[in-house]
């Protein structure tokens, strides 16, 4: 028996954000496979493919968006799911990738919950992750293969150049992003500055301060981070740099975790536009007025293209979607 | 250098039953180890060792508690940051296994989730898994290393021998059951019936009856199964034997799942007892009156104390804890 | 370079039943792949492909018939010569898989030779199994690849609508096999009884007594089990049955392993057909005259040509191959 | 809880050669581990432990003599059960190591029976390996984890002072023999001989005749082999040495197969000595009277103390035991 | 057999570093083991242990001193060795672990190095890694099993209280390093600035320019980077601060690779003083006059201890040793 | 979404032997891939592909050329590239393969650095190998994938058969060499001689003396071997061939690595021709005159060819490549 084989792809989403793989579905011009998914009544999920997918080139969305456990769960399931039921290759694509901000240890006995998920969904049968954004680049070594890292910052840099003052200062919120905040700034022609955590002399083991460095006075101020969780550093670094005397102050960052006292902090804090991309859902009651949300669905659909078609997917990016 | 090394052994728990953990605790003697475990506002697990693990015998116990993702998920963190603080060996020991029921694919496209747990268990970092009374036995075989698989049968023969009447028939609520319902009957030298599902002649593939097969009329009947989540195939049972001249009707289990409307089933059900154990915790708005929970605690502390002092863990159980 | 890959599937048979694997080839169109296979003098199993499988989709038929150690092992060497032959994909299939029985420990300080087994294949290079009617559907778990288990339950159940009576009652003839027999009784509408093991009250440790549960009296029985061996479990069964005013007696099972004095117990007993299928070579010694042998082969073709084609396994059985 | 750990070992024999296990039990002054070992009617092997393992460093002795696949699979099945009961580390210790003649592709899509050996012990279990005088060195390399490579050649070359003339010669009875021949000729500063096959110009593909390359005339010629087999190879030898006017021919090998035709080739051969050792049992009705059997045992019994207890194993022998 | 088994431990050093090793050696106050090293001819390394390893903790320190690659092959055959002579865990001492800048995708089509590094170690049969101020934590999660993360940060800080004016301001060299240069800073109540790349708007594609962020003039200054290379990171920072007015200007670094212009740069450029620990070895023709080396070898003595005796090696660094 | 997939060769070529690289892909017609290599100024290498690698089947050639450790180490690297670029599959081509004679332990507590080398390239992703004339045939089994083992011994034969005289005798060059250079004299219809190491007896512990055996006056001697390293072997082997009256004396091995006094002792012996194959590049200081090289890129080329389009590789060489 001989026969010429085809490829085919199917996209399959879990449910912690179905409307961003709508979206995706879209751009690629297919649709979604049907698949069922719930919880059973003790919270158990179960799973089922609803239509073949042997042989089938599978890629399963999941953004890691809380309950956080339940989502990357629902996608191992899923995983698992496609590989008994004998796909020929499977992608878990992670807009927002959990835990990713738990990728080294910070203090002693502590877990690297980051390489965890890496090693779960390798368990679970993932040939491949696409992810965007991860807290750091050193992630996409955690996984024994391919990791396809996207960026949301050509359609984040291409908001600021449209809406922007041609004199914006680029603000790294603490010192660990000041990289990123740099290539933003680079992309821009901006200037940089960068608040920090400052211990004055004499005040033994205890962090009090906060710190501007760079030129802030009179300029328009935005905030840069990789994501917004309780949004306790952007607001601060704001508070900060308004009483440095910035002008107005926007932040932007690719994911909207949004959690806890976020809406309410982002709200009452000097910050005037908060820039987010939509690789997580944010629900209406957190959706804050001076919020903004702009589409990843594109740059995922291109990659998921690129990825299924065997095309480039770093030429998508000119190569600034990795470190 | 040269030293005689010492064993030590360390018992954390999670959080999702810390009652048992304690019990479990003071069985062995031992103080339950200090551990940090938190949810940050997003929903991410945090934990952290409060004391040095390394070179330890380290047992992680934690029930699959609902809400189960969160639970096993704890678990695994636990187990991976013992894992990187260099612990000798390390056991997790799972009261009741999460997904236990999801051992097979019943049908087409779907996971073998705990299959699933084994391994995910197995890539954070652990070296064996004690558990009880697991779905079936062949899920020992999912686990790459060994399973000490406990039983609850004799504490709950014991119960039985205690207060239940000597012409007692025990009834499998399933055909799936009927196995376990047979060691009972026999360790008692009971009777035993089983409830199946039939599917009269001419009904084509709609299952809709129920029937007993075995005699009932005006016996105390006791059905027998590994747990009791919804409720609705031991109430359904219930019903049915009643209906069939049961005399009084007691159910017992070893988990007490007890989702859902589990609890106003048991209740509404001519059901007159239902004996279960602590292997997972009953929320005190789920504990019916006629709730009556056994202590699995000395069980598993046994098992422990055999496990790290290299005793037998067959002989504790005359070998009845296997399949 | 660059060229349109081509898929070609290649089937090869080991020795311990060829008759079935060209009955397979048959059904298949297609031709038995030439394969030297030989034993040394001293006992030591060579093997050699006579044909080039680099590329090919390889299943290698292997029924684990007796001397069943020679069976696996001849399936391993032949695998991993595969493997090494750079073939594209191996697919080990097992009509019947040997030490199916042994998936779980049923006393302390056993082996679970079943998952041994499946980890054999998995070190010899195999991608993934095809098995019929596994003792438990656990077993698909202790393979970390795809399994198609796949079920003689059409057809035995086809046979008994053409050959049984109406008002025939499965039988299951030990308290583990009552969900198989449930799955037949249900399908042909038919009564459901079962037979186990009792031990009368202060008969302490011994085992002695089986009894029957459901109405059997004056009626056609069928024994139903996935395999035969010796046949002890079965006759006696039949024996009770009969004394319990049993009319007619059948016995069906998939695997016919018929061992030892399996052919005398079963023409002494009070049975009047055994129906089983070919999925075990039958030698003509042990077929004894009540035999009827259905055959397995266009089910398992069926399996490897939707393998090869991508097409769906599980609705060759509508569903009903999995648990 | 703290406790100093006590090591404990213990050593279990599979069936195939009760009579070498029980020499190294004496030698170790330990009783060989309580085990059950037979088949089932069907020929699988049931195995269990009849005293605990837990903890404890496992010696699990099988020659691999014939059925070898039967010897080889009761291994691994004690493996697999002493890593399930929890034994602290296994040891597979093989006088006799199977199929390590195909340790390498001698021609196109064959097996490397040799490496799926190791293989299989590893997936087993077994943490370690003890085996004597493999066919090639770089078996060693096959398992992943250490490998202690017993020799003979220790108490051979004894036999061979005591007993032979000063003047013998030292035969490699074919050309990939002649770095063992070397090493004895060495150890007894004898002279070296070799046989090998050679083509006679103009006799394209088919290789008929065998060559002496050395001086045999008028000597005693000892024929060095790793094992004897059919004894095809080193009858052969002898034949061509008395027809070069060899003198008395003795044939030395560590294992003896002894299978098919081996004893009436040997008795009918020029060879009036067999020396051989007992890592293979040999039944009496292949015991002819010029064999002479030497024991291993000690060797074996002195490595597995040395494993035991953290000694030295090369120092054993010298460093001769290791290419 | 029976015995109290006793733990040894064995500290080994390859030979890019000896004399480190022999500090570490005496502040543990044992004798480095006796192994055999050396090329042969053809370039390729043989190592052999010259005392036995069996059941000993063994250490392998090698730092990765160029030639790099020689130095990491050289340690991983010291590893396999170890492996294969049965030692009973095996420990990488890396006080410098090489490609740790290639720890994640620069641009597209790049290896990460350094997790291959990590996955070598790991296959040669590492069971453990000490390590000192990796370019990135996020390192420790490329390797399968516990990673000790030692800092010298505690002895360079010591180094600047005693010997930097007060009033000193930390510089990093680049945005990607202010998270270490913070930390500095704050350990010494210091100020903070930092180097940045910028692109004046309108030079798209050229980064041309480097600016200063922080206030620099008339302090004194000290870079703070993790290794210096070619230098050429921070005497471009130490022109550019000196042409801002900065007074005095030190570097200061873990890591003296020192690579190519390195010594002459460090020569040219407007620094008064290079501070670096002894992870790597300076050769003589390196050693430039402005250089001073502090001692790590009490830091990796006291974590070899710990990680032997079971001690805590977060506790020797207060927690401060491992992002 | 679905497509007909297309299989892509690309060839991408280490530095240590650049113009073999460029004679394989003249042979099949294929440009090499573009990529960056090349060593930062301490030492590391630095890897990039310049063109896609995405979905293609990649052959990354690397002779394992001195210095051996970069070379290998830079395929590695490659490889590890490749798999993170999600190559489909990916073969390192190693026409000669570093350390294989270190292939076991010669000697106690020795690594087996073949089989770290084969781990090594399994770590970075290799699925498989293609090289030539390796030590010994086992190290196939050293890797868990295919590996296509080509042989030079049909040019070499054919080298022979055009330029020796008929009546020329092959001789091996040491004692574990016999093997080889009987296949050249079958394949000639040519004598076979051999030199070997004796100890004199009552020398005890010195080796001392090379004994030829085999009739060598006055004939053609061609000494065969696998690879000239230092020639010490061969041209100790000339000097005793010419002393026992040897008329003309050739040289012939596949694997010219012609290390330290190499040139020299050849130049000096009573040697006339040294026929090796360009396996690898033999730089022009040590390229003697009465060195000639023949070329092997034809038979990687056909290999490499035979990979790509499924075609058998044993074909290529008649079945003799193997052992």
């Amino acid at each position: 028996m001989e026969l010429v084989p085809r490829k085919r792809l199917a996209l399959f989403s879990g449910r912690s954000h179905p409307q961003l793989a709508r979206e995706v579905a879209e751009h690629l011009d297919v649709e979604l496979g049907a698949i069922t998914l719930r919880e059973f009544s003790d919270g158990e999920i179960y799973s089922r493919f609803d239509q073949s997918v042997r042989g089938k080139d599978i890629f399963v969305i999941q953004s890691h968006a809380g309950p956080v456990n339940d989502a990357i769960f629902e996608q191992l399931i899923m995983v698992d799911a496609a590989k008994r039921a004998s796909a020929k290759r499977i992608t878990a694509v992670c807009p927002y990738y959990g835990y990713s901000r738990q990728d080294r240890k910070a203090s002693g006995r502590e877990p690297i919950t980051a390489k965890l998920v890496a090693d779960m969904l390798h368990a679970a049968g993932a040939d491949r992750i696409i992810a965007v954004d991860l807290h750091s680049g050193q992630i996409q070594g955690f996984f024994d293969g391919p990791v396809d890292h996207l960026t949301a910052s050509q359609v984040l840099v291409e908001y600021l150049r449209a809406f922007a003052p041609r004199d914006a200062v680029i603000v790294a919120p603490d010192a660990g992003r000041v990289k990123v905040a740099e290539r933003f700034a680079q992309r821009l022609g901006a200037g940089l500055a960068l608040v920090h955590k400052s211990r004055p002399k004499g005040t033994a083991n205890v962090v009090t301060a906060l710190e501007v460095v760079g030129d802030v006075a009179g300029r328009h101020c935005v905030i840069v981070d990789d994501l917004i969780d309780t949004a306790g550093t952007v607001t601060a670094a704001a508070e900060l740099l308004r009483s440095r005397g910035a002008d107005e102050i926007w932040v932007m960052a690719t994911h909207a975790v949004l959690s806890g006292p976020a809406p309410k902090r982002l709200m009452d804090a000097p910050i005037s536009r908060v820039v987010v991309t939509n690789t997580l859902p944010v629900p209406p009651e957190r959706a804050i007025a001076k919020l903004e949300v702009v589409s990843i669905a594109k740059v995922i659909a291109d990659a998921i293209a690129a990825v299924f078609e065997d095309g480039s997917v770093s030429e998508l990016f000119q190569g600034e979607n990795l470190s």
